[in-house]
């Protein structure tokens, strides 16, 4: 937390109090976000990129506490597959999130730290907010959305609620609804997070809590077991295998003898520094909620009623196993009863679903075909 | 614990110091066990069970701590695929496990409970011990021997180290060697206990550790997390969907909206008054570091080729991704290289790894033709 404090992110105030799906409203919302290229004087070639869970809006810039390079600059920049040659991307940190939109680490209208007293959002509300936050910038209509994973699901949530404000719509490696091995597994690491008691209710961003920090070793737990959902059996298997980590022989002992032990205790440590464990609850959460065809009164393709104008794409791997490929055919599926221009397409790629982040060429070419 | 600590088992004290694979020995270990149906005269009609990760002797007697039924009572019994009236039926708890045999609960030579001073062991340690208690029981050969799970692992390693003592082998959704993903998973249910401050570094048999009564919350969170692994994606689905547990409409809050919220929580918490957190880490060790083929020199096959005379029977369930039938395969590729006699069949059920403890009648069919 204490890392991204010091930072000034590049951020909106919404100027009107924000609807939310649980019928409650939230004043003075401000949204992060970062832009790439210009938008044109037409300002009709923006495009907006939606991030994952974990991700935020340095999509193609250095992350302010990681120092890493942009979590898609592979797929955005100049000559990339989204060209900011010739888009303006913008990519806003979600509502709920903790790089500089608000969410549970917010300062409330009490003077102190939503925390828990933050409203339930759902991936819908996220939407609305980037909405508002399009109004703000003066854009009304996009040549696209894009997203990956929960991008997606907001892709797909735009398509469904915004259709008349884009004319594309990409999502990749996601699907319309959670299902309950989904939700299963966020489960498992929201009680990871509050078993842990330095999570004291979710009051801990001013040093109450045990230790102080903030519930640290339960966002880790719940960070690597994730991760492993991200990652498919087979690409884990080529990655590590049973390999011993820095040692010859097994140590009879609990320390990581095995690569992907400690692979797994770096992922979920190194989480913790750039994460708030609210806005992990908040946004898995969200995530759980989600379940477009519910919210469209049952059947997934009314919720697409208005949409049959947008072109879609949609893209899923053949090793995810977290939004399968049978949850992307859902998706098509009720397109096409709505008539809608889809293409779908199935990649060949060993990552399971962290797929869409890594070295997939064929990726490349289906956004850069279809961003055009 | 208490519950646990309070109740008498039947067992027995291993006459020597019991060798382990990481060069030390234990002495004085105890071996809790249940029996079914009578020995004969000849002393060869017995048949050992090997339990799972937290499974215990009572394979078909009530379980003293939760008064269920024992739980493979479908498969032992008078007239059941595994006869009593024809086998005597031997189940041990096994080594480091927690319902009466020596484990970490155990009070040590020092005096004081193990704890985290219990050495590492090994499944092949855990059958060492039970060929140790036959011959306690006075039983050279068995009839066979029979497991599901880190029973099957058990099972494959009593053939591959005691071939002469068995005639028959039965290995059920089982496999040769844990792979990165199961290390994986078990590794943050490692980490969700070590992160849980009553755990204390392995220290709260006596009342020592936050609250005083062990790592119960992290404890329960390792449960979740392997809970999921047990099911199928599709028999959650259909089990549970996106139901809501005892309401209407969504909370938004962070009560247990969806009734899979509520199932895993109930699973997580009530294995707690159950089971010993220190088993659970150590018995989760002993499955990592499973692999035949790595104690046989790194060919599988040269771990049975004195098991060549065995009759062996390999099952796998469809929905089974814990241990998939392309790992059993391996298995039976290895058997079939050193030309032992073996059965495989995948059977279909929906209820993913623990379809071998429920209602599965092509199982029961499978095993009342192999046991005989």
């Amino acid at each position: 937390m204490t890392k991204r404090d010091a930072i000034t992110f590049r951020s909106a105030l919404l100027p009107q109090p924000l609807p939310l799906d649980s019928g409650r409203e939230l004043a003075g919302v401000v949204m992060a976000y970062e832009t790439y290229g210009e938008l044109n004087e037409a300002r009709d070639n923006a495009v907006l990129v939606f991030h994952a869970l974990t991700g935020d809006q340095f999509v193609a810039s250095e992350h302010p506490v990681t120092g890493k390079p942009g979590w898609w600059e592979r797929m955005v920049g100049p000559g990339r597959p989204v060209d900011t040659d010739r888009y303006f991307v913008v990519c806003a940190n979600v509502l709920g999130s903790c790089m500089g939109s608000t969410g549970p680490a917010t300062q409330g209208p009490e003077g102190e730290p939503y925390a828990m007293r933050f409203p339930v959002i759902t991936v819908r509300d996220m939407v609305r907010a980037q909405a508002a936050l399009l109004d703000v910038l003066g854009i009304d209509t996009l040549h696209a959305v894009v997203g990956g994973s929960m991008g997606g699901m907001q892709a797909l949530s735009f398509a469904a609620n915004w259709p008349q404000r884009t004319r594309r719509v990409l999502a990749i490696a996601t699907t319309a609804r959670h299902s309950a091995q989904n939700i299963a597994f966020h489960e498992v690491g929201r009680q990871a997070i509050m078993a842990d008691p330095a999570w004291n209710g979710g009051d801990y961003y001013e040093g109450q809590g045990e230790g102080g920090k903030g519930p640290e070793k339960g966002l880790a737990v719940a960070r690597m077991a994730a991760h492993i959902t991200y990652l498919s059996e087979a690409g884990l298997t080529e990655k590590f295998g049973r390999r011993l980590q820095d040692r010859d022989a097994k140590s009879f002992g609990f320390d990581a003898d095995f690569q992907v032990e400690s692979y797994l205790r770096h992922q979920g440590i190194s989480f913790t520094d750039r994460f708030d464990a609210n806005s992990y609850l908040y946004i898995t959460r969200a995530m759980d909620y989600f379940d477009l065809a519910e919210e469209a009164g049952g059947r997934l393709a009314d919720a697409f009623v208005a949409a049959r104008d947008v072109r879609f794409c949609l893209v899923s791997f053949d090793t995810d196993w977290l939004y399968t490929t049978a949850d992307m055919r859902e998706v098509v599926h009720a397109l096409n009863a709505v008539a809608a221009p889809v293409s779908f397409v199935e990649l060949s790629a060993p990552y399971g679903h962290d797929s869409f982040l890594l070295d997939v060429p064929a990726l490349d070419r289906v956004v850069r075909g279809f961003v055009g």
